[in-house]
């Protein structure tokens, strides 16, 4: 390695923050605090543990945690033995989180008290395990069940008092893996997309510009740390000088709380969490500007329109877990200052264009028979597969070639997403690959469909689902979920989208629901809703 | 190499720009402008020039411009082929322009037409340099020579017209040489400065964070851009997305004027360009904030306290030509906010930090008989050598193995500059390495007394050398210039000198002189000084 070369890692960021911002918060919790200088000791203090726990280079740590600073630490701690963070959905089931478990090979477990219940069935299971750690946390609830054969993260703290060899706050080789994140696929097994130091440290500072984070940003953990790593924030914040509000769950109230106390500056969430925030009690007129970056969905161009009149300036992104979180952003232009508040929030709800950091978006042709990428026309209509690749993409999914190698067939990883790419290079999202509804031989963009019916003002989530039809072999039906004290029935809604959309693509059917099925993460999933459709048919696709 | 790695270089930004925002201003020069679109499409045009003109893949090209459209074109059509960018520093002489063009075998040389005169005698006299192209500029001079065997500009682009192939925004290499930048060294031959695609995509985000740059920025080009690629700003802005303001000569008036016009929100420059911007007739409050960001010898309090009076913030940086520009900050804290304004501008008058992309700066101990590198203790006031390493700091001197090596000894590049640590880990610069005067067996910083007397209302600028001293072996003197319509004696001067600074630091002699002498990129030239004061000495050094 030449003399001018530093391999580039997220680590950095925490040695510089802690040498030029000791005194400053790092991480708010409830009453308690931590200033960059004391992030900084108590991650040494936990790799140390890591290492006396006999952890060594490329071993898989474990981590099922809420928001909570334990879980911000084990984004530095771990990688500063040269370990891999695995970092588990809070809400899985234990023969989930045992499965992520077994297939990592993870050695050490921490495990906030909260999932002691999730974890405490594993003990004696997992041959590789050789410690589980378990964290109380003064601001969550008093641990209800012991885990056998666990430590508490004191006493394994205590571990390594007496251990004062200097820690290396670098890494001999930037592409190392630093965290393994397990996708929360629909149907299957998780597959776990790993992730590198130089990923990670080019990703964060590429958050740092879409959301434009500065060493006065008070970020609020709305998007759980689990999840892409927080799109690289837990790290990008560190960069930045930032501080970080922890949050142990997503509801309006704590969120509208901490907001007004900590002059939160910026959040990130699914729409999901928009709408909890925007539909809380406490929800009020903010005195300034609060940017929210929401990716997993397009927001509806009356969400985006509804937000900023409140104070709120809106970041859309895209991307997926293989991406590191977000990989496009929806830049704002200048020219869409003269468009109308309803046509300039359409452009804000596309996917948009690369950050800076990343390679470009792609939109190609699928089902060719052979693997070459063939851009489809940026015509806004021609719909193709979103394929995406670079520093920022996925090395590949932990222990999984043949997934890997169909991944990235023909050299960029694909997305399985469908969209288009409009004359001006933004891409669209128009549908999950899978979602795509296709009536009398005619492609029907569910989010299209969707976007018409949360127009409406009754209404306060929808999913679209293609449902069997004789003649047309599938036709759009809605799922609709209303705004609380709103009344409409299925009749209005109908009414409302048909004069949106063209007569073909409008439902036929509005269900209306009490909620709608998701995932852990918030992802609205839409095979249970077709499960139930498609019950009598033998196949899942007419056409 | 992997899939997932795509090579950092900054010709991604242009190709990015100009596909997110084709229709924004990128460059403005007088009346005419380019969009980012227009930019992309004058950089393909010239890539395609250079490979016309058979410039292959790691050539020199070599420009000789001020700061004009085209000089920021080269910054991406140079690399756009895989060659290298040499921008010669505009005020030399032309046995030096001579010397560089031989140096690095030079094979394309693209001059402006008021630097016709410098180049016009080189005619036949270097057997690499194929092709001189002359381009003129409708906001410069009329040409007044002609250069023997040289194309006009315009000639220079239609000789690819026919050229359609696609060009490659990407390279194979980081690590490949982007740029060469000869040091304008005060003794001795000058040394190229190799700068690779990484360490210019990396100090880009660098100085994005520190100067605060986004889409909305408009930066004045101030500071040369021959000097380190213009601390990598040519490639910043368009990474940001903002607007670069064109300026071929640096005076109070047209600088004023721009930013009057134009809205400039940033601009970057040396000390005598603060002091130019500031003395200006048509100097006036503004009425937003305008971010100077300055390098090159620290500003006094006094002006720092003057400037941020009128509405600047001020950006205090510090790096070399080895460093591409600056690699540490005097980065805000808050707890500044409550320090007299006079203890403030002093703690911002400090070079700080490393920025989020460096790698530490470290303040060795130096004349240790070893290489060994040893930290000298942060008290702020034992000196040592500044030592800077990783992606920023060049990656060798051109063709000088030699060199590189001695300047890279124990493996951390030496800047020739002493300085001190604070124990808040912030370095401050006391001396250039060749400045220090030893007196009576006391180092004194030669910054520290120039500090002193410029605190002094009418002086302008300040010079202070080591002088020969019968008993103390050496003694300060200053050399002072006046602010306009001001007047003060020697005899003032010193006797508010010694209020400040210890009498043993303090000079015995002022003399007042119309101006100082200065090299091309305005630093102060001492060892002009020094040579009247030393003539009739055998040796430079008393002790």
């Amino acid at each position: 390695m030449e003399t001018w070369i530093t391999e580039l890692t997220p680590l950095s960021f925490l040695h510089r923050s802690a040498t030029v911002l000791p005194d400053k918060p790092a991480v708010v919790h409830g009453t308690s605090s931590w200033t960059f200088h004391e992030l900084f000791d108590a991650v040494e203090r936990r790799a140390r543990a890591l290492r006396a726990a006999g952890v060594r280079p490329g071993d898989r740590v474990a981590y099922l945690m809420p928001n909570v600073p334990e879980m911000l630490a084990a984004h530095f701690a771990v990688p500063l033995v040269e370990a891999v963070l695995v970092a588990v959905n809070t809400r899985l089931a234990t023969d989930e989180v045992r499965w992520i478990l077994e297939h990592c090979s993870a050695t050490v477990l921490v495990v906030d008290a909260e999932y002691a219940p999730t974890v405490a069935p594993l003990a004696g299971l997992l041959p590789h395990l050789r410690t589980v750690v378990v964290a109380t946390d003064p601001h969550g609830p008093e641990p209800t069940v012991d885990v056998p054969d666990s430590v508490w993260l004191d006493d394994f703290l205590a571990g390594a008092d007496g251990d004062t060899a200097p820690l290396q706050w670098a890494i001999a080789d930037e592409r190392a893996t630093i965290a393994i994140n397990y996708t929360s696929g629909t149907t299957g097994r998780p597959k776990g997309v790993m992730y590198t130091h130089r990923g990670a440290y080019l990703n964060s500072l590429g958050q740092i510009q879409t959301s434009a984070h500065d060493a006065d940003s008070v970020y609020l953990w709305t998007l759980p740390m689990f999840h892409c790593n927080g799109w690289c924030t837990a790290w990008a914040l560190v960069a930045a000088g930032g501080t970080q509000v922890c949050l142990r769950e997503v509801r309006g109230g704590p969120i509208w709380q901490l907001i007004d106390r900590h002059g939160v500056t910026h959040l990130n969430g699914a729409p999901t969490v928009v709408t909890t925030i925007m539909n809380a009690e406490q929800a009020h007129q903010l005195d300034r500007s609060l940017v929210v970056t929401t990716a997993g969905a397009p927001p509806s161009p009356t969400t985006i329109l509804q937000m900023e009149t409140m104070g709120f300036t809106i970041v859309h992104v895209y991307g997926l877990t293989e991406t590191y979180g977000p990989y496009s952003v929806c830049q704002w232009k200048d020219e869409w200052q003269d468009l109308t508040p309803e046509e300039r929030a359409r452009m804000q709800s596309r996917q948009g264009v690369a950050m800076v950091v990343a390679d470009r978006v792609r939109i190609v042709e699928t089902n060719r028979s052979d693997d070459e990428l063939v851009d489809v026309p940026a015509d806004g209509t021609t719909m193709g597969e979103i394929v995406m690749r670079g520093n920022t993409v996925m090395k590949g999914y932990y222990d999984d070639p043949d997934s890997t190698a169909a991944a990235f067939t023909g050299g960029w990883f694909h997305s399985g997403d469908l969209g288009v790419q409009h004359p001006d290079g933004y891409v669209e999202l128009r549908d999950r690959a899978k979602d795509v509804i296709v009536s009398g031989g005619e492609n029907i963009s569910t989010v299209e469909v969707e976007q018409a019916v949360l127009s409406h003002p009754a209404v306060l989530e929808a999913a679209v689902i293609g449902v069997p039809d004789e003649k047309w072999g599938e036709r759009p039906k809605a799922f609709v979920v209303l705004r609380p004290e709103q009344q409409a029935g299925a009749d209005d809604i109908l009414a409302h989208v048909r004069g949106r959309i063209a007569r073909y693509k409008s439902p036929r059917e509005v269900e209306l629901l009490a909620e709608l099925p998701k995932t852990s993460t918030g992802k609205i999933q839409k095979f249970e809703l077709r499960e139930k459709e498609w019950a009598s048919e033998g196949s899942r696709i007419r056409g």
